[in-house]
């Protein structure tokens, strides 16, 4: 049994995590820390735990997580990762961060979109990114992965075959994102206020998301050339589920069909992505609560284009999923392993 | 006071025509048709009117309709106006069809999209299509007017400057559209039962959908060339509300600001069209309940896109409030009379 | 023209104020008070009245208010009404207060309840309370009224006509109250936040709510004895509405048809007032958005219980729109003025 | 491993049972039984378990039932189970029935509530009523279990213990229940369709609703005396959780400390019940997809009632979780096998 601490425990990411590792053979949650609740049960910030976790919140020590801990999920906002995973270089612990602070290749970019300093190099350097299904090689090897973000694990997950086959031409990516609320994490603000939020859908970032260097930038690996991608996003009234439409021109002759072969091919091995047939369709519903990836194909033979639809649940596969699953991979376990619940429904 | 009738009685669009009406100077709900549930009092069907209407549903008499009423909304699915409306000819009565039964140029179009036969040509030449800011004129003179559907309202509105300044390439045009799902109607079904529905994103029709030669149509004879779209809609856990996201690749180097200018002047006369300033988005929340349609503008420079955001309330704007405006048009009467609401907020 | 100010111009009560008086004959919004954000234009704030309302708001000045408008809407949190009011003393403007701080008969009571001193006793006494059906003729000759709270509107609309003919036995009340999300106000908070509240019923304040005395005492008065009741609240995942179902024990032997009939006698020049027929059960949707409240009769023969179901828009019949509807009667205008339209539907 | 066939593929509670088996370590899913889609893969119907599950639905065999599968789980409409358990008498197999047919004690009670036919007085005198914290010691022994229904399972829970302790009024006792909508299951329906659902409460069958007799009945036994209560039902926008308010007139003094006392000592073994500590009180999210029922204990001293909070998951403890506690009691398994994750949150 190896031993787990989730840094950030008041958050939906935490709580998501301990969801999951309650139900994983290899996994403890033998630490929660947090900053601001440190010395509280988990179970009065979240009574749905009530007796089946019985765990004290610490405060941070790094070197007591240095000592008692064999892997660290970073469950925090930006900014704090960057800063303590230099302190704990050089030990045994493996490192997961599911905040953005290590997914961008170099400081100014990390700067530029995320307005503040960036991570030391050589850490960003060290750091894999932990898009489980197209770096699983590089994960496995690793000590530090960063977790992807929601947006791009679906963004990615929707567009890389396409990349690698050259199919679509790579200055025409358009990606329409619309993701629950609970995306936005579980601090209120006028945003996310229930009467605000309910019976309404509200763009937001319009070409300014964080999300977008990280889409373009493992694009751009996957092509071998730069590529910028057009990217909106939306809100919800919904507390989970994240769909990415995704639009592309087509730079071949390629049938519908022809197209979804290619990505059941390109998933072959891989269990929580499911190509669908044609004229089928993802929901946010059908992978809920799962770590499912539902991804389907659609040529419009009238404007050349082609449309992708990628839906996660932005918990899971979009943070805490993939956290466990990139786990599974950097320490030889069955990849399902914790992941195995089919989605809740309806 | 003219006096209306509404055909269709007992959906959505003929509830939401009596909310509007029940406002209306100059305009009273005088019969209301319906194949299924004529005999019974409006309110047996429709209880929160229960007070403030006391009429009984009629079945469908073509002569007494044109003797007796002014004007007759058609709130009726596909089919029913392309056969009722050339009886009616020779006479004094308007027609708005809120409908797609007029809104196609020709037969051919409305069999391919619709799977049935079209209206008599005759017919569909003398419809004028009720995009009530752009083409007000015709609207004007017409006795028969064919309202748009909601999808099309929203993005020919968001759309129309744009193509007539030439400022995006043509053959660029992606929309992706977002509804509540009372533009489904009032007929139960697995897709918009509940369960299914709440906490779920439903993409459907990915470039299927009916409202796609109705928005290529009238996007064409604003350009003066043939235009193709790629167009996806996608189900929301929302009752209320449609808000399309239009992508068009810019043809000249021009900024946000300087767009929202040309906008600002197309709409200057338009009441019920608020171009939004830079850096703002459109929520359905914030035209709920009225005739407003919402636009926002948002120039990408990094991929040289330009992003358009549209909302609208489906059953107003998208149905029976553009409809009274083009009525007020049709009879020489304030166009915001019967219109004036504010969004009901939140 | 009357000229209307309202206090607290950033709430959801002024929100509503605003939407009302916008369709009212004989009254204009003239000023709006935000201690916030005095200095702004309203629809920066409020984005859905972009162009139909153009009002900066200004900060507080008793004198300016005295001189220049005739109406005063306290849509203001607990504490500042009963600050205010005193001041505006022998003047000739009407005072319409929606907060709590008049509802209470004496100043100990309110301090139990609501944990803070209670407004001058010699205001309390001139207050007159503003529950409409049930005192018309106090609220024609009053310079100040109390508007009720929401939960009593409702409690009290539905139990007035069983007190008076004393057809259940006044001890055994209990109202099981349920409220839409908008009642908390529109500041955000973790029982309030999408995520929380979204796929969740939150009963709240068990035995607690500040509007229990309020209840009691309007239903005491009716009896003219004293009465407890059993109250607890629901916090349900809608915007809008409140329901409650209210038991008592019936002392009589009588049929919910004869119910009926003492209820629609009792409210029969009362045009909001909706007494439903045997069978029928009121929903919050169909009272959504107007100042309507449903009320539906049902005689458990069983448990020799009566049922009593009541259902009103919070925001308009338990706030803004019952606050007009007393402005009316004061001012000896219809009692319809400005709150004839129909609910939203769907 | 044992055999399990559900029959009812194609309803909500066949879905929850095949995504709590999936976890189970003893049980499989061998057979789905659908009268409508036979033939058909269970993933045709349900893509949410699409690559988890690959099954073809059977037409009904009663012979292959009792020879190939262990425990036959009857996930039907009324009237399907009362037929069919009869002709599996005499065989190995266990049968557990989610319908109501054989929860109340004698046919006329049934038919009476019904609408139709009982179960034959034999099978009704056979069955165990599965209400597995109360009646553990009778399932463990029992071949045919009826599992109660979701609304007495909460309503029951919440007063077994203040029945057996005399500490209310047996006739005083008034239950007001909050349901979502998939406790209607998965046919669409006028009242279950999103648009009418959706910012709406529907209060339905006041004082007519088919749990009635079953609570009183099993309340009538744990009291050892006939026992009426007065029950109404309201239908809630979110799609799953049930919350039962349950109100009772206190016979003696006692604090609310004491009670909460009394509960956590009857359900101290019983691991998916949670007695809350004071000021606490339940929520639906707090026990959304697991198995747990939440209660809390608030005495109204000034009224002298007792009020009972009581939540669940209506998919979960109030059918399908149930179903499967009962299953492992039946089998020597643990109670807590296949049930052991973790509420799904947020």
């Amino acid at each position: 049994m190896k031993r787990a601490a989730i840094i950030g425990g008041t958050g939906y990411g935490a709580a998501e995590l301990i969801r999951l590792i309650h139900l994983h053979k290899y996994l403890e949650v033998s630490k929660i820390i947090s900053h601001s609740q440190y010395g509280e049960n988990i179970t009065t910030h979240y009574p749905h735990m009530h007796t089946y976790m019985d765990l004290k919140m610490e405060a941070l020590d790094v070197r007591v997580l240095a000592n008692e801990v064999d892997i660290i999920f970073f469950a925090t906002p930006a900014g704090i990762a960057k800063e303590l995973i230099p302190q704990l270089e050089g030990n045994h612990v493996q490192c997961i961060d599911l905040s953005g602070d290590l997914r961008l290749p170099n400081r100014d970019l990390y700067q530029k979109w995320y307005g503040q300093l960036g991570a030391p190099q050589e850490i960003l350097d060290k750091a894999v990114y932990g898009l489980t299904e197209v770096f699983p090689n590089q994960i496995k090897d690793a000590k530090v992965v960063s977790n992807p973000g929601c947006f791009p694990t679906a963004s990615l997950l929707g567009l890389t075959p396409s990349i690698k086959e050259k199919i679509i031409d790579t200055q025409s990516i358009i990606i329409d994102g619309k993701t629950g609320v609970s995306g936005a994490g579980g601090s209120p603000s006028k945003m996310t206020h229930f009467s605000e939020t309910n019976e309404n859908i509200q763009p937001y970032k319009i070409g300014k998301h964080q999300h977008i260097p990280e889409i373009e930038h493992y694009l751009s690996i996957t092509a071998g050339e730069s590529i910028n991608a057009t990217f909106t996003t939306h809100l919800i009234p919904m507390t989970r589920g994240l769909l990415c439409t995704i639009y592309g021109r087509l730079t071949k002759n390629i049938t519908t069909k022809e197209i979804i072969h290619l990505y059941q091919d390109f998933y072959a091995n891989h269990p929580f992505i499911r190509v669908l047939e044609e004229d089928q369709t993802p929901t946010t519903k059908n992978v809920y609560g799962s770590n499912f990836c539902d991804i389907s194909i659609h040529v419009d033979e009238r404007t050349n284009q082609l449309v992708i639809v990628s839906a996660i649940d932005n918990l899971v596969k979009g943070a805490a999923g993939q956290a466990i699953q990139n786990a599974n991979l950097m320490n030889d376990w069955k990849e399902e392993e914790g992941l195995a619940q089919l989605p809740i429904y309806p």
